[in-house]
């Protein structure tokens, strides 16, 4: 057997019970699915990554993707992976049977791609992002974009990428120069990308760039972007692939998920790139943002993973480990005992208790979104879309940053679980902590998505998202205050919403008052704050199912599994939820200390 | 020039005008020196980092120190730096002029030494191990062992170590069983150490590591352990250095650090390793102790370090980086207008003022630290003497764990303000990222600090250190009330004082009735709490002088300068200080949920 990587118990419950997997496969477009046939799929998944994504996560790491003479040189298993994950279906798991799916709800393509991240965070992003690519063909693409593309890139034998980041843009992307020129036969592209995952590498026949450029003479930012479909090789009209004038120039060597590739573009360097426009001119970055809450609430999906595997290498070590003894009454150790297990300590049960409420709310967090998303685009009601897509809309920036920082800080602890050792190569969690850092930055960095959530989210629909949201929490609340055991929990989330609502009443004003520096300055302590709210609520939730188990005597999992669910929400409640009451003491404060373009603060 | 890693200007502000360094001056022991002597010391430290150590750092982590055919191989630089700094008198800096030292204070030491450690983490542990081994044999060794082993290890021609940890006893010393068997001349050793720092490198000519290790019939645990001076290679009758059967079986490869080499040690495999006993029998946890509040101070002042150079890097690049616009007053941002330095969005100046109030934060714990130390030595009031060996005693778990844990925080930060190049290796913030990470597992984790703190230092001579601490606190707050400006602080950070009483009139109780495991079962947060209060207190103090320095008009420093430090009281106030409300809530809380021998919360 493999090294444990995953907690498919875990996963299941939340999936299944907690989040009700049924309701979204009462809809029609799911018909051909039930929990049996999830299960084999999700159980094939699991198989599959045993086999085919953990062996290869360290030697990925060691030995990197890197640049050599014009091209990116991967690890095999790259291109083993695409192609083996084309047959299983997974790259058009999403996707209508009419273009070759498996019409699969988000939900469970999302679970089955985080038990492949949990395995190993550096391959399935190949995969992740020939699928967005190919959903923005499918999506907006004309018919024939789509019979040449498409298909190729389903069976993995083609990969794509996404092109945004421009050297001298950053995250601005209304500052991206990449140039589309009309030609005959469609339009010439020139231009320079950065950071670009899955770039390139040796084995693909063919890579489908989705490039973000500015058609001449189109509007300064964002209104002025289009998107092409530019492939690194072009067919000729007899069917032959030849070069489309796209060239690696050079990679980026990273800290962690190095074996995943990020490369800089070159296009058009001979004025031979030729790019095929999706959809209408200038509304690029639209049709990008369509995408991007799935790309958000992958990175998110990526980081509830790998904290998921940092805490199962943790708990693992914990219960192996004899060192040290147990305090007596004296206050002394008494070294004729025999040493303990490192568990035993309370100190280390602390640690492995946070990692357990970080890498399980997360994930619950993850499967909760990817419904709303399933919710919003296949309810029969139109209204209950609606009602979804805000949920979806609030929950996206949260569900891509709390598990990227809170991760980030839970694979920390759980390195300092090991000791020495955890800082050593010969272990894993060292791996796990280099990883996880990318992910505060992937798809717009945590200050960014703050900014997403409390300048827009909060604020959207004269802040209908916030009330809809409050209704689904005030929801697991009165169930809670209902269950004796959980009321006291239930009383103290209830003082939490209200906290939030005092916090926002606070910040609202500088809005009315035209002030967005002032209203934005403190977003990332106002994402801190609502996402411990938020997952605070998912472990009320959680307690909830586990407790109705307990009391009906259920037998599909153990009774120290649901009880271990219930005192993981105690855990979260006694030492996390309380954070809020700092940060919303931060939130509320009146100084103004970070806004104004004063560098002498730095003096 | 080089790039900046230091301000050496919140350097000498601190050192001199702070913490006052003329009070240590005053002592007896150090009328050779004054603030002059002081100043070019520093300044020449300053040169030699700018030219032996930060043109290394890079190097030194992409060539990391490796095993090979039984010797470790080092960056040349090592034997350089350790030949350098012997000539400069930086290994002896602290000892007596008898024994060729320079007797300078332990303030000024670690002055210097936090300059080299800015410029590069991975040389000074070479200098300062041999030191701290040389200071064990200085102190408690015999005039043999002085003669033989001090001059050689002063001039940097032979290294020192420190040999603590076995395979099978982690941080629990007590379980120590590398052994000393009397023969003849001396005792045999037999044993294995493991994470020795610097254990070896090919171009010392000797390496003398100091050795714990129980004599046969030794009572058990810590009571049993005496300490060794066993040299890589012993002296013959005729002065020859021959073979002393101390073996390099391999080392330890890390995530960071990887100049500084960690290895495994194994004494006696050919029943020929003789040991030299330093002072007594079975008190050799004592002597090492000793020597430990120094080696504590030595790794926070290590992590303050790193995250200087961080903040120092985050600092430039913000500076430098044009990305996006600023807000309009319709929330919107206008692309007509030139791009803004990143510097001038509110998160990232939100950032770096975090990074600014930690690395200066950490830096005035570590000088207050070394001052007390030298002052507890050297004081000619043997009350005052012991007054400032208790407020050491306090303080050394804190600047051991505060600026390892913090400053850890603090370069992820620093890191996420260069966004994806932070994670590139063409930048140095994942260097320091990953560097940091191994400073709050050195000399004892977090969590033993922990313990010490809240179950030994809060309790000794019942409660006199906290008391004494709380006076010096006291003192700074009365100041502060004295000056309008500052008077709001100084009553928030009187609440905060307050505040700790009350947490620990919850937690007293549980020693008084013999429930030592739930006393400490919090420890770790007990010890984030009541660092960032003892933090809080030392920013209210700098912007006392600060104002004081504003008021009066001095000139030393320029009026942003005095500025910049009360602003960044402020952001600690603002941001900071409000974590302990959350903290004290979490501690108080009765509910108990990490003490018992039980993994069924795991299931």
């Amino acid at each position: 057997m493999a090294q444990q990587y995953v907690d498919m118990d875990t996963l299941k419950f939340l999936l299944y019970r907690v989040h009700d997997l049924q309701t979204v496969l009462d809809q029609a477009r799911y018909a051909d699915y039930d929990q049996a046939s999830v299960d084999l799929f999700l159980n094939a998944t699991k198989d599959f990554s045993d086999k085919e994504l953990f062996p290869f996560f360290r030697e990925m790491d060691a030995a990197p993707a890197h640049f050599k003479e014009g091209e990116i040189i991967v690890h095999p298993q790259v291109e083993k992976y695409m192609k083996k994950a084309g047959e299983m279906g997974l790259i058009a798991a999403l996707f209508d049977y009419e273009v070759g799916g498996l019409q699969m709800p988000n939900t469970v393509v999302s679970a089955a791609a985080y038990i492949q991240e949990t395995a190993n965070n550096h391959l399935p992003g190949y995969v992740g992002l020939t699928n967005g690519a190919a959903e923005l063909i499918i999506h907006f693409g004309s018919k024939a974009l789509n019979e040449t593309y498409v298909p190729k890139m389903l069976t993995g034998d083609w990969g794509g990428t996404m092109c945004l980041t421009e050297p001298q843009a950053g995250s601005s992307l209304s500052d991206i120069i990449t140039v589309a020129e009309q030609a005959e036969d469609g339009y010439t592209i020139s231009g320079q990308k950065i950071f670009i995952s899955g770039g390139d590498y040796r084995e693909a026949e063919n890579i489908v760039h989705l490039v973000l450029a500015r058609i001449k003479g189109a509007p300064a930012g964002t209104k002025g972007i289009s998107l092409f479909v530019v492939p690194k090789k072009r067919r000729t009209e007899n069917g032959d692939l030849i070069s489309n004038d796209v060239n690696t120039v050079g990679d980026f060597q990273k800290m962690g998920q190095k074996g995943y590739c990020t490369t800089h573009l070159s296009f058009g360097d001979e004025k031979d790139c030729k790019g095929w426009l999706v959809g209408e001119a200038n509304q690029g970055l639209k049709y990008m943002f369509m995408m991007m809450n799935g790309a958000r609430i992958a990175v998110g999906r990526g980081a509830a993973a790998i904290t998921m595997a940092a805490y199962q290498a943790s708990l693992a070590y914990a219960k192996e480990r004899p060192q040290g003894r147990s305090l007596t009454r004296t206050g002394k150790k008494d070294v004729s005992q025999e040493q303990t297990l490192i568990i035993n300590h309370p100190d280390v049960k602390r640690m492995l208790l946070f990692q357990k409420v970080v890498s399980e709310g997360a994930l619950s967090l993850v499967l909760l979104t990817a419904k709303y998303h399933d919710l919003s685009t296949t309810h029969a009601d139109p209204k209950e879309r609606e009602k979804y897509l805000l949920l979806l809309e609030m929950l996206t920036p949260i569900v891509k940053t709390y598990p990227s920082e809170m991760g980030s800080v839970s694979v920390s602890n759980g390195l300092q679980v090991l000791g020495g050792y955890g800082f050593c190569t010969d272990f894993i969690l060292q791996q796990y902590f280099r990883d996880i850092r990318i992910f505060p930055i992937y798809e717009g960095t945590t200050g960014i998505q703050s900014l997403d959530l409390l300048g827009r989210k909060v604020t959207m629909e004269n802040g209908k998202g916030v009330l809809l949201l409050s209704e689904e929490i005030g929801k697991t609340i009165r169930e809670a205050l209902g269950i004796d055991t959980l009321a006291p929990y239930a009383k103290q989330l209830s003082g939490k919403l209200e906290l939030s609502q005092e916090v926002l009443q606070f910040l609202i004003p500088f809005v009315k008052k035209g002030d967005y520096q002032r209203f934005l300055s403190d977003a990332t302590v106002f994402m801190e704050f609502f996402g411990n709210i938020v997952v605070g609520w998912l472990w009320l939730n959680i307690s909830i199912q586990a407790e109705k188990a307990l009391v009906s005597g259920e037998t599909q999992y153990t009774g120290d599994f649901y009880t271990s669910k219930i005192h993981a929400m105690k855990f979260y409640f006694k030492y996390e939820l309380p954070k809020t009451t700092a940060l919303a003491e931060i939130l509320t404060n009146k100084e103004v200390l970070t806004v104004a373009e004063e560098n002498s603060w730095f003096a």
